[in-house]
């Protein structure tokens, strides 16, 4: 046992390797919610748990499967990183309601209704109509909520968002985004969703990928941190916490297929431009999962205490792990 | 807690309905191991598990799904059965030997790594010519011990099946077959594998599938228990069981399906023959889950102690699921 603090954070998506899993290490970062799919269909899902596997093999003093919470208390303990799996779209229950509890048997813990566009249960954020949550993103949302598959809809649309908040039994999570009103980003959140979400139990994570921060990859500390509190005066300060979003050393490619899996034959940039279209560089202040001390100290220099700190460092997704991720008492 | 015996029947397919699971809680069964795929891929063994996931939320009071040895002892104490699933034949992992481990985790606990024909892994009983374990079986087997997931060679052949005892280093199982001296039928299992299995620390789980039985459909319970008592001479008293290939209310193209697959477009009858095409009577005494007791009686009156023959009904194979079900220790 130790006193470390909980770090967790609710996204990331690197170009995984021995380096990264020793900087999460070395950062104290005792859980990650890792993307493992985005336009994947189920066989090729499995594949990437497949690869998951494989890792969790290879490097057993650095990570392990994280399932349930006390995965995370467990991790902080032994100075090692549990990982979480995500989806960022429904690629992967395809047409198929029965796959919800399959992918969660495998360990899949949040899954998004929809990535950008719309997808059979919901609308994404770049569509230029949203009607909200579909037939199958009804009965897809009760089997979520009854097998302990988080409801993610960062990437959604603003009606589809204020629905599923609304539909689902149990609270839901935008895992990696921020508030419109500090950052007018497409895929940042109006404070109607954040006040909706708040007063359900759910969470938001902030984001740290520059294309969601105010002045992108010279956004400040101070400016983050700011945000960071006007956010709690929204939301409940216990409703805040982190998903960073880093896409560490990932190719362009990555990108590309984020952002065009096969769904398009032209060129969609996503929140990039032509000329802008690969991954911005971070802000030096959170260059790398060693860098989370910094955004620590910065909550508290803009008057976070220190017990509210690290509820959004980490205790406030350890809470919502706790209730969510189980199935729900019949 | 209540102190009902346990009994374990280690090979059943049936037509699943709410009848046969009231049959299991009147017979006091407390765990069946289940099959779930013969020639089906790995997207369509999932529909399967999907399947009986819908299995056991409509019937949460007399199944749920048994994944660890302690499910039996819950089952029994509840009056419930656990299911634990299984295939026979390697067909769902594919070419993919990550696959183990993925179906490892969604519950499969037996797996044959071959049925009748020669398979990816290993050599069937109905093959001309049993060359032995693949390059890939050899693996594969390694794959299975290291997960927890168990090799069952009941439809293998003869050289195949000495070598997967010899390659696993966790004992193997042969679910469902008899000894071939008692009746010589090629999917019934010679004495040198009975005593190879038995000295690994494996065990067999006797068919009450007619096909395997002397005199088929008109097997005496003495005849069957004695054999049972031959074997227990071979093998040791502790590693047999049973397994009865109920294959209860399916209709002919069942046994079509389990017969030919895909591989196939002349008809096999396999065990049957052109006149005889369908699955055969059970004999009287062991008409379906509620008769285990007429076996249990069997066995004392063929001079089994009161503690052999609770051995054989159920405690043999829940030692075995005790100490093969989770994966090895590193």
């Amino acid at each position: 046992m130790t006193d470390a603090p909980i770090v967790i954070d609710c996204l990331q998506y690197a170009n995984w390797s021995e380096g990264i899993f020793r900087q999460m290490s070395e950062g104290g970062v005792s859980a990650v919610h890792v993307t493992i799919c985005y336009h994947e269909n189920f066989r090729e899902t499995v594949a990437n748990f497949e690869a998951w596997n494989r890792w969790f093999e290879r490097y057993p003093e650095l990570i392990f499967h994280g399932e349930w919470a006390d995965d995370v208390r467990k991790a902080r303990d032994e100075g090692r990183t549990a990982i979480f799996f995500g989806f960022q779209n429904c690629a992967p229950i395809e047409d198929d309601i029965g796959l919800v509890e399959i992918v969660h048997k495998l360990g899949a813990r949040f899954m998004q209704l929809s990535y950008n566009n719309q997808s059979l249960l919901a609308t994404g954020c770049y569509e230029a109509e949203d009607p909200g949550i579909t037939r199958m993103g009804r009965q897809v949302i009760r089997e979520m909520n009854r097998v302990g598959l988080v409801v993610d809809m960062s990437h959604s649309a603003e009606r589809s968002t204020l629905e599923a908040i609304e539909i689902s039994e149990r609270p839901i999570a935008i895992t990696h985004a921020n508030p419109a009103s500090w950052h007018p980003a497409l895929r940042n959140k109006s404070d109607d969703i954040l006040k909706a979400l708040g007063e359900s139990g759910g969470m938001i994570g902030f984001s740290l990928y520059p294309h969601h921060l105010k002045d992108s990859s010279n956004c400040t500390l101070q400016s983050f941190c700011e945000m960071a509190a006007r956010a709690a005066e929204v939301m409940g300060v216990e409703r805040i916490g982190l998903g960073s979003d880093l896409c560490q050393n990932q190719p362009d490619s990555v990108v590309e297929w984020m952002r065009n899996g096969r769904w398009s034959k032209e060129t969609d940039y996503g929140e990039g431009s032509k000329s802008n279209a690969g991954f911005p560089t971070q802000p030096e202040w959170f260059r790398d999962n060693r860098d989370f001390g910094n955004i620590a100290k910065g909550l508290r220099d803009v008057g976070f205490s220190e017990e509210e700190a690290a509820g959004i460092m980490g205790e406030n997704w350890l809470r919502f792990f706790e209730s969510n991720f189980v199935p729900a008492k019949m």
